[in-house]
């Protein structure tokens, strides 16, 4: 049988890079892990503790295909607490980490043949999963001059550019780049979608995780936007796939039925652990100022690496660097860096099909101990590749 | 913003169903199960247990896109204990329950406006999730006749109406019918979807649940067959959200690929208990006894419902059954025992759309005196509509 054409959609390069990293750990070589953006730290105590009483004493049946309620309604208190705003909990539906949310958005947005349009650099797996579901991405190329992100009137030429648009998708902290869109900005993106009759969806996964002004959320500003957010990052949760859409009234029901009939619905234990994710506050903060230690070792390593041109690193845990002076091909400088160091980075082309041969991006969520070994061994490794 | 068209896929009616349950359950009244198709039981004592140790020493962390190499393994070995066939751990890919693995095999095998057969009655699922894929289903009405299945002449039948086909989706045991493909016609399907170049879908996900002759999987008969299970059904571990699939080679980089795209990795603390499922044979044929015992009680009470027309319950913890006697509105039918006895059954428009509002499926993988309350209701509640 013939693979077919929406199957034919580009890898996530960095699970590529995970993988060879993961071979050559059990070759026996010391890997370091700057690829894969996961922290190195478990579910915090409560989550783990709340689990391990539910592993006792649930049936760890499905759930309702929108979630256990008690979780809506925790999350929906998160939105008093951190944002000042109200969520009615019908509108938060629990998903099977945010990748479930994104497809999920993506049905409810979009038919075939709609345009959307993605900064790029941005996450891939936008591109990727939008492909296979036959919606044209539009991928707007976003530099300094933009904080790296898409404004309104990046979006107007676009959709000049393509005979129109349907939907656009901003993330606030921006995986790769880390930087993040200013409320007054995220304020005229709102106003400008709304005027013209485009579907926002903000993927606010990397929130709870900056280093200055906190970013606001598109559920403060629209309740048309469609927001993504997880347990993954700042929650610490990554393997226990869950997360979280907050979903405009009119998308509601049908988000609802494709749940029930994509997912059933998403894994108990990890939904009965999230609820506890919320009590978790100092042991969270505290994987916070390691990232920031972290990101302070990355960089002031970034000179002796020749690097002078990187994204704002505003939040999550990466830099989004041009090596643009060390090669010009990023997945092999990728796993050749790899090979002779063990120091494994994501090549830029997993978020910029067009400009990420020269780039990428380094994940500084591990032990603050494996991030300056790591920095030691790419200045030297760099040093020689310039020669 | 507007609910796209592929969004407004019909509800999974029996998470509808179970939706009301839960409800009147808040108010207080007593709900007999037999809507969702789920065990009662949780997962194994040996998969809390893997689960537990799993909880206190692992990071739980994504894993590989195609899964644990340790499960993939175990899986394989499991089709060689009982299919006694040789499966590569690599045709092995590791799913977010059957319903991960659904819309991985749909994608990598079919592109928009593919044509593919299921039988009706059928799981609902299938033709939901490929109607928002915009893949055209051919519902293919099957009665007692064959077994409540596809066969081959009806495949050819469907192919020659409509202008050739692309794929079918068998499943045996099947969801709603419990009927099961005998080996020769099993084999007829697989010679017959091989000469006639169509993708053969195989859900086996309620194997190991047979109450006569085991069921063959189409993994032994064609290397082509894309095979789905799951640990939900016999294993018990509905919400862990966790199955797998047998991938021909041909697809298993793009398969890999979706995977990496749309799912990550499959939950990790489902990955490391699942692998200690296969240990709990003893705890599992236990239940599938009482199951036993369950389904002789359904069938024991069908004479005095005024029930004589149900399809095969070979295996899976269904009978399906013809209420046409009592009513041509399923729905109404259904939501009329619930509120008045607390019976919860679905009806079956959710399988068939054509003929569904005349049948209903009775799901028997509850408790014994549940089961058996549950028939007295019936009982009385029926003998009361025929009045």
């Amino acid at each position: 049988m013939p693979l077919s054409h929406r199957g034919q959609i580009p890898a996530f390069v960095v699970m590529e890079v995970a993988k060879a990293a993961v071979e050559l750990e059990r070759a026996g070589r010391r890997v370091f892990h700057m690829e894969v953006g996961q922290p190195s730290t478990p579910a915090p105590a409560t989550v783990r503790a709340a689990a391990a009483r539910a592993l006792e004493k649930d049936i760890l049946g499905y759930t309702l295909a929108t979630g256990v309620p008690k979780l809506r309604a925790r999350i929906a208190e998160h939105y008093r607490q951190v944002h000042g705003i109200e969520i009615s909990p019908e509108r938060i539906v629990v998903t099977t980490g945010s990748s479930g949310g994104f497809l999920l958005a993506f049905l409810a947005a979009f038919d075939g043949r709609a345009k959307v349009a993605i900064a790029a650099p941005g996450y891939p797996c936008y591109r990727n999963i939008l492909g296979a579901l036959d919606v044209e991405v539009i991928a707007v190329p976003c530099g300094p001059e933009t904080h790296y992100q898409l404004t309104p009137a990046l979006i107007e030429e676009a959709a000049r550019l393509h005979g129109g648009l349907d939907g656009v998708i901003v993330a606030s902290p921006s995986n790769p780049t880390g930087s993040i869109i200013d409320a007054a900005t995220m304020k005229a993106l709102a106003d400008y979608c709304r005027a013209a009759n485009l579907t926002l969806i903000s993927d606010e996964i990397y929130q709870g995780l900056q280093y200055g002004e906190a970013p606001v959320s598109a559920a403060a500003l629209d309740e048309n936007a469609i927001v993504l957010n997880s347990f993954s990052k700042y929650f610490s949760m990554t393997g226990w796939r869950i997360g979280w859409m907050v979903v405009p009234p009119d998308l509601l029901r049908g988000v609802e039925r494709l749940a029930q009939n994509f997912f059933i619905s998403a894994p108990t234990l990890s939904q009965l652990g999230a609820i506890a994710a919320f009590d978790a506050t100092e042991e969270l903060d505290g994987h916070l100022r390691r990232y920031r230690d972290n990101r302070d070792l990355v960089l002031a390593a970034l000179p002796a690496l020749g690097i002078n041109q990187f994204a704002p690193p505003d939040g999550a845990f990466y830099v989004y660097a041009d090596v643009s002076h060390l090669t010009d091909d990023s997945v092999r400088f990728c796993s050749d860096l790899l090979a002779a160091t063990g120091v494994a980075v994501t090549p830029g082309v997993d978020f910029d099909r067009e400009r990420g041969h020269r780039t990428v991006r380094i994940s500084y969520a591990t032990d603050t101990a494996s991030v300056a070994e790591a920095m030691e061994r790419m200045k030297a490794f760099c040093a020689e590749t310039v020669g």
